[in-house]
């Protein structure tokens, strides 16, 4: 085996925050509302526009939490993730075109 | 702006990788067959057990191709990446739990 290649860091990265942040309380495999709001807060403020409130942490928490039991699993934090990687990549591609129009 | 978290990180790597291996031929958004294999070959081999062979880049295609237009777009290709990282999530937890017990 080789070093790492960067899709497998990246596998990596999305891995190990998920349980930095779901190890702390409760359930050890699953994001609780604190956990959640902790992690996006540390780990996506500058994408997030840095919302400290409340509402925008319940509003992503509703959104993720498929099986409506308050409790993020990996499977929902994946599919939030790819979420926010396709807009990202949506909004690069749309600067870089009117770049060159 | 801060530096970059594991998870910006990640998702730039992602970006990235995708768009080093679309832009070579044809459709720079999209990855056709050929721009595929070289990205599953390059940056997955270890993980898909260094296949090198048509059938496996054929049944990945396949299954990634949801509007079957024989090319890859971002979307299918993050998709794609989700459930590898929740395959690898669940085989590493299943071997955190047995050397556990």
């Amino acid at each position: 085996m080789g070093p790492s290649s960067n899709l497998e860091s990246a596998m990596q990265m999305l891995i190990k925050t998920f349980h930095k942040y779901s190890g702390k309380e409760g359930d050890k495999y699953t994001l609780s509302r604190g956990e959640l709001k902790e992690l996006l807060i540390e780990e996506l403020g500058s994408y997030l526009g840095n919302s400290k409130d409340n509402e925008a942490v319940e509003k992503v928490m509703n959104d993720l939490d498929a099986n409506n039991d308050g409790e993020v699993d990996f499977t929902e934090f994946i599919i939030l993730m790819g979420a926010l990687t396709v807009a990202c990549n949506d909004f690069f591609l749309e600067m870089f075109e009117n770049s060159c129009t």
